[in-house]
């Protein structure tokens, strides 16, 4: 038993130095960046009632969910498994406020099961939300503020992926589908399986033009597929064309912003769309067949707990980006440490106390110890001469004369 | 059901704005502090399997620990209640080195009862560890970080109770106690029920000497009740006699660091002492009844993980922290953000990002929402005079301008 004490669960991991301080890092770049947008920060529970968890937004959420018996209650407990019900809850509930609302959180999510091959079960969930306003606007500006979070990652090289839940919405209904009908046509347009797509289609007894704009569109995607669409779905009702016209807009704001980024579109993307009313987009990364972030519009959100606003909004792994970005060690790589004496020297302490609150980390000599300091990382040790206590590089002083010197240098 | 969706468990918080802001503000405070002592951060997983969890200090986790069951490996997982084992199992384990090691960590907990009336089931558990240290210098370390922490907090006023577990384990050794009878009276020493301990003192059997150090023990707490310890406990065991004098000695050393500090004891103090071999502690702010931070010497922890290494450390709950913290809130209030219309202009928006790479929160008006930047406590809007892109506090401006000028600024 003791030798496999150490042995994690799959897909959960636990971060060592420095990797930790580089998530720590990032973590507070990132959040930075969401305040300096007006974002306020907040931070739901680890664990909440499951029937608040898994409503809606959460419907998909049941299977990943872990779940738990409360003691005090009685009641089921889940684990969040993803962190957006939660602060929909927050805005409609106990904030409730009349004015456009921003909010971010950062936190861990468990999940039952990994997603994907060798993934994780324990991400570390980052996003932002816009509540109180249904617009190109809003949207815009959440699509900028994710590609804005990949490129604090270091992610220079990745593409969005832009849909909207609209256009398969209305080519169902004018094709006359009913719910179930509907989720399964869905379900193998989000495989991409082009031939189960075209046999349920015949199979539900759909023909002609409204059959011929369903099979098209898990084939439009691509940065040219809303030009495609403009022709290829003429003939769809009104509100699949208003989706297009949404998205063409969207593209032409967006490109104010982000002069000559090249949008990919997929027509047939619809993650959540149980849920989702309006815009949807996924990023991704050259090579890794997952997305990185996520996220679009969910207007009915807060209905739930008790309030309906408008809602858009982004979520990333922020460990995921750290697989894929580039250069953040050495961005937060901090400069070594500084070996001190343990003594209680009032002129040492002073000059040990300057240095940390200028940043410096310094360590104490731990007396009977007889370690080298730069196994520690040190570079500098503090050292006295004439009464005053200096930084003297390691390499300049005969390291057995410190080993001796500071760690005796105890109770003077 | 609807309107009980937004209910919380009892015991489990969410933290909305600004509060999450000074939360967050705190931490990094904090483990920036715990950075420049050269503690290094790690991050432990919020799940493990439950036997690794409950090892070493954990064993007496099990009745607060929340069980889940593994899908994938079928095995029981428990959620974190103490992140003290998982850290300890890091240092024997997975960096396994041979220089002393300072480690740090902040995360959730979760506990299936909250501790104490009204208390919380989610501490935000926050804590620094000395590993491959045994003596003075190391537990002095601990207890100055420790007293820093409660001083960052902004707790100004708090009470030290240090004890060592080798006090009750000499005289229960002395009085002959076995295993069951050294727990029993343990549990009502803690409880500090004097006619309880009496009774069973008498029942065990022990009389003379030994039957007066042990009923002794439960009063000597104070900061004289060292002095009063040498003289009560004269006739104990040499074990006894070597925890008082290394207490004298950790008192000395701590007295050079924090001239002045007046250390209270409390010989009777023992939690968690069926792992803790020497120094234990608590920190207490007067008229709260549970201890704030707390801590001492388990320097067998590794050894369940493969490696014995002497260890010391403490820890607290940030949010209790918050609770008796003062002016926090004023501390971390960040400055009123700044309203921008939504406009791409390359000027603007030049100016926009100026603002926020700077540490300014710039919010962007949205288009279609007639809002008074006010209501998002913005003090400043950004205007445009000939040509560029000003500051204007929004007293002197006309509200009524802004609203139509900010939100139909779009897409010129």
């Amino acid at each position: 038993m003791n030798e496999e004490r150490w042995l994690l669960p799959a897909g959960i991991e636990e971060v060592l130095p420095p990797q930790a301080q580089v998530i720590e890092s990032l973590r507070r770049e990132l959040l930075d960046l969401y305040a300096s947008w007006g974002y306020e920060m907040v931070i739901p529970p680890f664990i909440d009632y499951l029937d608040s968890l898994l409503t809606g937004t959460g419907q998909d959420l049941d299977l990943q969910t872990f779940k738990l018996t409360d003691q005090l209650s009685g009641k089921l407990l889940g684990v969040r498994a993803d962190m957006t019900p939660q602060v929909a809850r927050m805005d409609a509930h106990h904030l409730r406020r009349e004015t456009a609302t921003r909010l971010c959180y950062l936190g861990t999510v468990l999940h039952t099961m990994p997603d994907g091959f060798g993934g994780s079960r324990s991400p570390l969930q980052i996003g932002a939300e816009i509540y109180g306003h249904s617009g190109i606007e809003s949207d815009a500006e959440i699509l900028r503020l994710t590609l804005l979070t990949l490129q604090t990652a270091g992610i220079g090289e990745c593409y969005l992926d832009l849909g909207h839940v609209g256009i398969y919405r209305g080519l169902a209904r004018q094709a006359g589908l009913d719910a179930s009908q509907e989720h399964a046509l869905f379900d193998a347009l989000q495989r991409k399986a082009i031939p189960e797509t075209e046999s349920l289609i015949g199979g539900f007894g759909v023909s002609g033009g409204a059959a011929d704009m369903l099979r098209v569109l898990a084939e439009l995607n691509g940065s040219d597929a809303l030009q495609q669409a403009d022709t290829l779905l003429k003939g769809a009702d009104a509100q699949v064309r208003e989706a297009l016209d949404y998205l063409h807009a969207l593209a032409e704001e967006l490109g104010r912003w982000i002069p000559g980024y090249s949008i990919h579109y997929d027509l047939a993307e619809l993650r959540g769309y149980r849920y989702k009313t309006g815009v949807v987009f996924a990023a991704f990364v050259p090579g890794w067949g997952l997305e990185i972030a996520r996220g679009g519009r969910y207007d009915d959100i807060g209905q739930v707990f008790g309030r309906a606003r408008p809602a858009v909004g982004f979520s990333t792994d922020l460990k995921g980006l750290l697989r894929h970005g580039q250069g953040l060690e050495e961005r937060y790589r901090s400069s070594a440490p500084v070996y001190a004496p343990w003594s209680a020297d009032p002129a040492l302490r002073e000059t040990v106390e300057t240095l940390r609150s200028s940043g410096r980390r310094v360590i104490n000599a731990l007396p009977g110890l007889a370690q080298d300091p730069r196994q520690l990382g040190c570079q500098q040790v503090l050292a006295e001469r004439d009464g005053s206590w200096e930084l003297q590089t390691i390499d300049s002083i005969d390291i057995d004369s410190i080993d001796t010197d500071l760690n005796s240098h105890r109770s003077q």
